[in-house]
């Protein structure tokens, strides 16, 4: 099994999580996603879009992290990260959707003054710092009362891992400390050995 | 069960079109989220982000297509849009992902003009056009020998089928025409009843 990733990039991360949580031995292959838009065309070949992660595993080749995550998930169903009741199993997939399709945006306007190739002006800086607040908000609320996302520790947790453990790292300490659930949950991601094993900043 | 859509919206026509596929039952109700970037406080209680489609069934309420379509693809298994392969799964995930990333960004660049509320100069519809036939040539490669995304008709052909079977009617039939098993595919798609059925413009 062989992982392209990038070690400033924050989904494929998750992917890691995913593989030291059912401790699956993994090859890495490092993608340039930041010097050049350019892709090489071996990797083209792998991901049309350029994107990653990209897994490849016993001839299959898929992209996508949420892709990649079930496909982890029905593979090696050991130690599960997905619960088996249906709606429950509903909640989790809106919450790893949420984390792929809100956050990212909102965290590039953010970080644009420190991220190579990006534009920003003070207002898309508040913006995007306005938006993880309201995304933190949302999840505050969620975890009122819970331990985690969604009963036990899952693939909602896995995705946001890597997003909400940076946040006291970029200038959002505060912003962090002010969602005490979220906080809570942020340190009991950053104590869990699949955290720390992947952590690279 | 009840859907939370709107006719204009692209994304949550994949999943009328899934219940049409498993021939469930369902109410509708129309947001309007055309009009206006506000929303209700009785949906934003549904989905903070404020975007459709939701669902509701039995208590649950769940956002986001993709959750929402392995929802109903669990709860009501019959008649399958999901192989039993572990493998061509993560394959059919990757192109439900694909089509929710990289299609809309697209679309909306080349749609700005006829859609309220987006702006555009020439030079941004051309790159979404572009973009569009970028996204085609992948799927025509992916089509050539294969009567279907992947094996049998599955929920990656339900998440291409309202943005393919639109095309001709949006200034891209020429685009449609020059990639042939895409073309083939989308003449296939028209002819579905669940897609007949839930076509409204």
């Amino acid at each position: 099994m062989k992982l392209y990733w990038h070690s400033l990039s924050l989904i494929p991360w998750r992917v890691r999580i995913a593989l030291h949580e059912k401790g699956i031995a993994y090859d890495e292959e490092s993608v340039d996603v930041y010097s050049s838009i350019e892709r090489s065309p071996e990797f083209l070949a792998l991901n049309p879009f350029g994107q990653i992660p990209v897994l490849e595993d016993d001839g299959l080749v898929v992209a996508e992290s949420i892709a990649i995550l079930e496909y982890l998930e029905e593979r090696h169903p050991e130690p599960a990260l997905m619960p088996t009741d249906i709606a429950l199993r509903a909640t989790v997939r809106q919450y790893m959707c949420w984390s792929t399709d809100y956050w990212p945006p909102a965290w590039k306007k953010w970080m644009a003054p420190h991220l190579p190739g990006l534009q920003s002006t003070p207002e898309s800086v508040a913006e995007g710092r306005g938006e993880l607040c309201m995304h933190l908000d949302v999840l505050d609320a969620r975890l009122e009362g819970r331990e985690w996302l969604v009963e036990d520790f899952s693939l909602a947790d896995v995705c946001y891992a890597p997003l909400v453990t940076l946040l006291d790292r970029v200038g959002l300490a505060d912003d962090l400390a002010d969602r005490k659930h979220v906080a809570r949950w942020a340190t009991q991601l950053n104590e869990r050995p699949s955290v720390k094993e992947t952590l690279l900043v």
